[in-house]
């Protein structure tokens, strides 16, 4: 059988929108995507999951009503289910997400930054 | 409060022993492990759940039944569960591993590459 990689760097030339996540693998019920983000993003939690952010290029901040973490390219962080919060990023920033699959990228606080779910890239 | 970043390359620098994975976090039940893997693993499969296998540096391979797949730095394959595999990496290869808690390094199969489960760092 031919098993292919899925190289990161070739997903992310396929796209260009910022905040729109895009599925690149499934492990369980369980999705990876990656977004490019810039600008700032909307505050909002996600009540029945933590959400993971990896780095892969670019600098982020995570704010939080309590306070921020800032992460570059190799760190990730766990946001806790329920915990508000807004990432940022000055520039062009790539990062991979990891989640349950169904997760909304403004959770339920809607508006304009919602992203259609589940597209694969 | 202070939140911090997980920082890969300073996890790695704090252990050397190849093919034992080390936990770095957790998102719901799922944990995200980092190894360092050197040489022929053995020949194994994990029953109940996939198996996210992401090269943070150099290279390796991951051999099946029917086929193989070589991954380097920012690539990733997922194991379907049940699927037998077997990872080889010629020289250090340094990976991030993502499955739910409680997956053992060797599956069932056992042996005296069977690594601690649940190991932080």
């Amino acid at each position: 059988m031919d098993y292919r990689p899925i190289n990161l760097s070739q997903k992310f030339e396929r796209f260009d929108d910022r905040w729109s996540p895009r599925v690149v693998a499934e492990m369980n019920d369980v999705q990876f995507k990656i977004a490019k983000i810039e600008g700032e993003f909307i505050w909002h939690a996600h009540e029945d999951t933590d959400e993971v952010f990896i780095v892969v290029a670019g600098r982020m901040v995570i704010e939080f009503r309590d306070g921020c973490v800032e992460l570059g390219p190799g760190e990730m962080f766990v946001v806790p289910r329920g915990v508000e919060h807004r990432p940022i990023a000055e520039s062009e920033c790539r990062i991979m997400l990891v989640e349950p699959r169904g997760v909304v990228n403004t959770g339920a606080a809607g508006g304009d930054y919602t992203a259609p779910n589940d597209v694969w890239v």
